[in-house]
């Protein structure tokens, strides 16, 4: 088969694998509603035995780049490349976190689309023969992002109705060209999208024409409907922008159905008090590397578009008074088939 | 020729090429010693017609690409990728320029290391097949650099001696399978390497040991040595860092000679007052776009490593003790043959 290539999306035709994965989270994610999947989840500390949130933050990678090449059976020599990004200013969890692996390592930035951007990435390199194996990471800290993007923790702020509570976590997953596991088939590259929105506490609605963009020009691209999918799942849209995203789709003549869900919206239980859903680096990556791949990896899935949504905000763009650009990213993963 | 992977450097077989390039700077840059190569020189307004600092470095990277795309001829359709990056917080430079285009963008960041980062994982999906055509672009300013990176300007605090001077600036490379240029033969890419330098003032020093260890792995990878190169170009170690960069490896047995520059040294004149020289993402990105493209394309230049160095460092890092890690990355770039 050759490398086909149309529009936006970009199509593997030497089976890029993804054959370790991990989760580890904070103990608010791990009251969620996924507490059974994660990899690891530090029940009592949010400080994860540091002294200040961001050294957390790159404990978290740091744990979750470690497991993921525990899992995938390889040593760290294996591994011909790190690829992370975070949402901290020059991304440092991910650079400090690479300082501790002997390994060449690139920075990548897409916001809370992250995971599938280094996703994509590493698809690419491993399936153009460039590198065997790369180990993809991100992650979020809720008290980083909010003394970051918003208020010092101190203050007590009163949190508005459409805002979404950044999830404490990382993930990391192993794509390989060797080895077995969910296969990556293709992958969509989004283009930014700014619809206008300013409201800096309501990332969902500002993310949400991205998604509709690049899911639109996915199902363009390869000739396929939502029903095709077992499940299609967004990163971190939360309540009101997956309901704005199956609005626009439905405008577009796409009628997202029980097979959609959006990790904001799961990883939280109702009663966490968490408002619109989860959010961050650290929200995508930990539900697809907890609750979806081990369905990838059982077969109950069987094919399942991961996209990624996120916000290309900086505080001082919002203070310039910039409207907030959105960009979404797209990979199709395949379960593994059991003969 | 197969594609050959040896340790961290990265043979290309299809001949990625660069295609078209552009070189944007201001005032200062203008009055320098390359103000004679650059592509567009800005020279009474550093805001470049803008509000604030930070729109200006924006409206630079949207010329610097503008510029490069239509020097390599091309229409915006034809370009299937946008990969940008810069220092400012969560990127918005690049991201808010790439709002402008139509056209797919993933975000990097390698700090200064940004132009060869972007060069290198940009050949590598040239090479792969996955995209035809890939515009790279970084940029940096002083004044965004110096408010978000140490002090408001208006206090005019005084540099200390060991201290660079941020290059207000930005560089696009379009890189292509088709077409014609300067070929990339081969990517080295960096680990992130920290000698304990936590002087946020001397950058040189804290990328001197990341430069030196992706030249040296760069060396065996690739069974050369110093005099295989008709040039061999640092991103902006400046006077000091550069002259570690020698020392260091001498210590390893390669002794760099007269071949050997940093952009950081040559872009500035002596009397323009920026101590140990230029620095920033824009820095190499202009140099090389300019004087090195010129000097590639004309055949003058026959060999050239390009190597970028990033300090990995933010203000929350440092005010939190941390020392700066390093990392660099290398491509070696091959001028036009003219027959």
């Amino acid at each position: 088969m050759k490398i086909r290539r149309q529009n936006q999306t970009v199509f593997f035709k030497n089976e890029p694998k993804i054959i370790g994965h991990y989760s580890i989270v904070g103990p608010k994610e791990g009251k969620g509603n996924l507490r059974k999947y994660f990899s690891e989840i530090n029940k009592d500390d949010d400080l994860f035995g540091q002294k200040t949130y961001e050294k957390a933050e790159r404990v978290m990678i740091e744990r979750a780049l470690d497991g993921a090449i525990k899992d995938s059976n390889l040593k760290y020599d294996d591994i011909r490349l790190v690829m992370a990004g975070d949402l901290l200013n020059q991304i440092i969890s991910s650079s400090y976190a690479a300082r501790s692996f002997d390994i060449p390592y690139v920075g990548v930035f897409g916001a809370c689309s992250t995971m599938v951007e280094a996703l994509a990435l590493s698809a690419c390199l491993v399936d153009g023969g460039h590198f065997d194996t790369i180990a993809c990471a991100t992650s979020s800290h809720f008290s980083t992002a909010e003394r970051q993007f918003r208020f010092p923790l101190e203050l007590g702020n009163q949190r508005p109705p459409t805002s979404q509570w950044t999830v404490t976590g990382a993930g990391s997953d192993i794509v390989s060209i060797k080895g077995s596991g969910p296969k990556i088939l293709c992958a969509t590259f989004g283009k930014v999208t700014d619809y206008g929105i300013n409201d800096v506490n309501n990332m969902g609605a500002a993310m949400a024409p991205a998604a509709m963009n690049t899911l639109v020009t996915h199902f363009k691209d390869t000739n396929t409907s939502p029903k095709d999918y077992d499940l299609i799942l967004t990163g971190d849209l939360g309540k009101l922008g997956s309901e704005i995203l199956i609005d626009l789709m439905e405008d577009k003549g796409y009628k997202l159905g029980l097979n959609y869900k959006d990790c904001g919206q799961i990883i939280f239980k109702r009663n966490q008090d968490v408002l619109m859903g989860g959010s961050g680096c650290g929200c995508s990556a930990t539900v697809f590397n907890s609750i979806i791949m081990k369905k990838l990896l059982s077969g109950e899935y069987k094919k399942v578009l991961f996209m990624a949504t996120g916000a290309l905000l900086s505080t001082t763009s919002s203070q310039q008074g910039d409207t907030v650009p959105g960009i979404a990213h797209a990979v199709v993963v395949e379960g593994v088939k059991n003969e």
